[in-house]
């Protein structure tokens, strides 16, 4: 996979792109990045990136002409049709199922906006994707960038290791996970459960996962809504509705 | 402000805890960083920060241990009761509010796990906030620890300037923002809306609250169900609801 990240802050990446998963990827040729800052396509002499917008009002906007063309040199470059993602509010909300959607693309390219507008052809015109991480304000779209390759990476064939992937994923299994617990079994005074030290392997499956149920019950009701409860989970369930 | 990053890869945080606002932040004294390798406080020789899962199953589980005792000398040091927050996807889900609610304290400390689960009794004992940015998986706590960061520092007082904090943010107003655009009023074929280029500011005002509801209608007309809408935003509404 390629992915190419358009930005105005080209140092906000190397620590990122260089540490963890991210390094592993590449040394693994899983995926190459190039981080490319956009303002080195500015046709105009001053290379600004930006102007007031029309209407007035105070601030600035990113105008389409750098935009445009340093998309369109990256994606002449590409053997692949890259999804163009901006990340903005507006977008469509990012999750566990857009990152399966993304991993299975060859070239991701990201248009990162920095404390300003964007011209709004760029986002009719140019971009295949708009994505949101939430409802809060950011000073710009470089971390969820980051993030969402982060996400979409560590789903690349041979990219996570055993000791990365083991452990059973919130939302693959459509529950949360069950508390974990390590040495010490007494952590000053604090106490690890006693079944997890039984050694009875049946009986400490069972607690996990009604632990699992139970979290998700007491914390994200909504995930229960999609998932297949059996009989025994139903039960604890209205066991604990009645508490 | 003070804001501690609790990590086992302090790399990943130079580059962008200096670019940007972040850096303008700590040059204006409003905020100061800290970056902290929890695996200097593992009271084991071989500086080791995790252990096999109790109750069996593949990969491994961070210690109490090492992050008990780095919290507890970061939190000696500090003058206010820190905030101690752990990003996990089973957390309360982040928004405006809550970087509104962080903003107001005078010492935030992330703890950041990476590709492993945090033994329970941090979780239990130790943590003052469990924080989700989403409903996806990531490596590590790293990069949602440095957005939470950012979306909370550029509210401080003094940090934006005019030209950063112009936009009207889309969740403070309750409506997603209006199309922006800025020069040129033809861009190989792409027109500016005229209106925008009339001069008359009464229309201006009027197609850009106009479009500021229709994207939030179109989008995310769950925004709509807390925005008191005047007669004529109403009357929008049924319009487009009946094309």
């Amino acid at each position: 996979m390629k992915i190419d990240f358009l930005t105005l802050f080209p140092d906000m990446f190397e620590g990122v792109l260089g540490s963890s998963i991210l390094q592993k990827a590449q040394e693994k040729n899983a995926v190459e990045f190039d981080v490319v800052n956009f303002r080195a396509f500015s046709d105009n002499k001053h290379k600004t990136v930006d102007d007031y917008p029309y209407g007035g009002g105070a601030g600035m906007v990113l105008k389409p002409q750098p935009v445009f063309d340093a998309v369109e040199e990256l994606t002449a470059k590409s053997k692949a049709s890259p999804r163009i993602i901006l990340v903005c509010p507006q977008g469509e909300r990012f999750n566990q199922k857009k990152a399966e959607e993304l991993a299975e693309e060859e070239h991701l390219m990201f248009i990162c906006g920095h404390y300003e507008g964007y011209d709004e052809r760029i986002r009719e015109h140019l971009v295949t994707d708009e994505i949101s991480i939430g409802d809060f304000v950011l000073t710009g779209g470089e971390l969820p960038a980051m993030m969402i390759a982060d996400s979409v990476v560590r789903l690349l064939p041979g990219v996570l290791g055993k000791e990365e992937s083991h452990l059973e994923d919130s939302f693959s299994t459509g529950l949360l996970e069950h508390p974990h617990y390590t040495r010490p079994a007494d952590y000053n005074g604090l106490k690890v459960p006693e079944t997890l030290l039984s050694g009875n392997h049946a009986k400490i499956k069972e607690w996990r996962k009604k632990e699992s149920v139970k979290r998700t019950f007491l914390r994200r009701p909504d995930l229960l809504e999609h998932y297949p409860l059996t009989e025994q989970e139903r039960k604890w369930i209205s066991e604990w509705e009645k508490e």
